[in-house]
């Protein structure tokens, strides 16, 4: 793969919280920079901080910091970046409007149970939950919907990152050879 | 001025509103384009509109619309785009922080005096805002900080737009002439 300041391509990973979607996105960027593509790694929770202070986790206000990412990303690749995100982005109808959105999109179901996630709990969130210390915690109380159809689905449970890293960067050069670049 | 994909500048237009700020930001991205430079706009109200829906107009929310904008440009511009962003932006400490954050920072003060802002009064918020029906109003019960060392200055009130385009292009030529890039 050679460099093109014309890539466009947005690599979107849906999956539960500790399910591990930043663990893929940081290798898979790393191994892309490292064949000289440009590369931005949108992670949902630098957006939250960034983009979406104030913005809960009700439905609307999930979708709306959806669509932030959306945007940002669409201004990137269009410029010739490879985006990559790493967000829950829980709802299928939501993860649709960013294909339809975003040129080249690849989704990457990123596949664990949530009992493994549970046992990893990064973030402390699961555990808060079942405490009743935390609302809308997706798989918990607020729904996660599997896409249908993804490109890529990555079984953290049963793989390791390398052979999940592997598999996202066959399904870019799949996309990368066959796209109108 | 050749195609760059490296070239990084952000041209930053402040300035009370109608006072000329989108009408010289497009006429600048169109002639920049023209010259094959990647550019992007991030004007204002598409930025409320887009990434910060909710937020109002009192500093702190004023803020925090400028500090968003400032994260998009900087991804982009790191990109290699050149990012033009109009917005009010009336606190100087707030372009500063911007001005520090974004490399090759080309401040443009659009400089027209309130009372043919009121006259233009593209957005109808003067009127609306002397008939008491909108507060933080720029420049009637909000404080506008005019820079004090602004690259450029463009007073719409004396000179054409062809004219204020020009000296925004040539500061641009400048900044790019002598910009480790």
């Amino acid at each position: 793969m050679t460099q093109s300041a014309d890539t466009a391509l947005t690599i979107w990973l849906t999956g539960l919280s500790s399910a591990g979607k930043s663990t893929i996105a940081r290798s898979v960027c790393e191994h892309l920079r490292a064949q000289s593509h440009r590369v931005e790694w949108l992670d949902g929770d630098l957006i939250r901080q960034r983009l979406s202070l104030g913005l809960g986790y009700n439905r609307h206000d999930r979708d709306e910091n959806i669509r932030r990412i959306g945007f940002v990303a669409e201004l990137l690749v269009c410029n010739g970046v490879i985006v990559v995100v790493s967000a829950i982005s829980p709802y299928r109808a939501t993860r649709d409007e960013m294909r339809a959105l975003l040129p080249n999109f690849l989704e990457v179901y990123v596949n664990a149970p949530l009992a493994l996630c549970e046992e990893r709990d990064h973030k402390d969130i699961y555990r808060r939950a079942r405490a009743g210390e935390l609302e809308h915690v997706t798989g918990i109380d607020d729904a996660y919907e599997p896409p249908l159809s993804a490109e890529v689905e990555c079984r953290t449970g049963q793989e390791t990152v390398e052979q999940s890293v592997a598999k996202v960067l066959a399904a870019v050069e799949r996309k990368l050879g066959s796209a109108s670049i």
